[in-house]
């Protein structure tokens, strides 16, 4: 997708699976002797694309153990990563797991106030629900906020979500800089669907819904492969 | 917090602010010619912990970029994270950002189906609001689910979740191998609400609410650090 913007709701994402490429997660229970470059230099050379790290503290009570190191790994998968990382000092246990886009899948995101924000997911996670059902992974994930900075920033920050395919705006009045932050949102390809709403916001939207459970809804539609919904053909229409 | 189990709620979380340490992330959107070692030997060698990193496709159309890193360091804020990185060979550009951490907060997770996993995220959604109009950070993120083993699997993945801390199921029969699931998740310091329901799982948790609006609610409460609410004192309970 180098080199192109994609249309509304057809983000290519590394973290979910993809025909032709092996997925893998790999967690790495480590001493303080571990060197995390060495880490990932070994899964490099044994043919990974490097997908997500995260590390944690480690609660578990192991002597010795003081972080917990997850990888996400392409074109390996989870036995091979954690195979390849055993032998490597420092790592006192390597278990393979579940990729978080195997278990969590796509996510809906969803950011406003008040009682708006919660009839929103209402709809979204009622209808993940019908789709989870038929075999899909499609999350619903809120933060409620007020202020035009705190939001604005929070659209922002959508971008830099793993999995994130599309964003509800949940509200009575939003614009100014956070219209400015939904343009550059949607030009990495995420769309935005807002509330009927006071403010600007709705003049950038790519769609808006008044009704907060029918937004949640079609947010999950739009983003589901077992739905017959295209979020490109909706651009600038209300509901 | 090496050697040591947390209590329930007393995480710790190396994606959230603590006292003493920076935190910093940066975005770099880099060409081919990119090495994801060197790049990460480069924050090392200026000073940095590595928190998380994420890695996605490049959607903005951008000649020659092929893909957006994004690095969360500790002991490096975002400027200097990204004066670090800028002259590293296939780097086309490297912007300071927020953390995730600074922006979404703490997480509440979510798992379950039907009525009752919409009923608990509009009790947590609506309680976060009312934590985050006081300053604080706290998330919903839910996944509707059903099955045993696909539950097990989500109650599993919460551990590896960056910031989850603390879990809600919200359905009508859980026991087996989720109550297993639900032991491994506590051993790492994260707590468990559960429904009240029929199976094992309501043996196994942290405390059990009968009402989901209710239980959402307590969930978010337990790890405001603006309410004053100790799951750890509440351990077996019903309500």
């Amino acid at each position: 997708m180098a080199g192109q913007v994609p249309r509304p709701g057809e983000l290519p994402d590394l973290q979910l699976p993809e025909k032709g490429h092996k997925l893998g997660a790999v967690s790495v229970r480590v001493t303080a002797a571990v060197d995390l470059v060495e880490l990932i230099a070994t899964l490099r050379d044994a043919g990974a694309e490097i997908v997500a790290i995260n590390t944690f503290p480690a609660t578990r009570g192991e002597p010795d153990v003081v972080r917990v190191f997850d990888f996400e790994t392409r074109n390996l998968d989870s036995a091979q990563a954690a195979a390849a990382v055993r032998a490597v000092p420092g790592v006192a246990k390597a278990e393979p797991r579940a990729t978080l886009g195997q278990i969590f899948g796509k996510r809906v995101i969803v950011i406003g106030g008040g009682a708006q924000v919660a009839q929103v997911n209402l709809g979204a996670v009622s209808e993940a629900d019908r789709h989870n059902l038929r075999g899909e992974r499609i999350s619903v994930d809120t933060i409620a906020l007020v202020g035009e900075k705190q939001i604005a920033d929070a659209v922002r920050a959508v971008a830099d979500l793993p999995r994130a395919h599309i964003l509800v705006l949940a509200g009575s009045i939003m614009g100014g800089e956070i219209s400015t932050a939904v343009k550059e949102l949607q030009a990495v390809g995420i769309p935005v669907i807002a509330l009927n709403m006071v403010g600007s916001v709705v003049k950038v939207a790519d769609l808006v819904v008044s009704d907060p459970v029918q937004a949640g809804t079609m947010a999950v539609m739009a983003i589901a492969d077992t739905a017959r919904f295209d979020i490109s053909r909706q651009k600038g229409r209300r509901y």
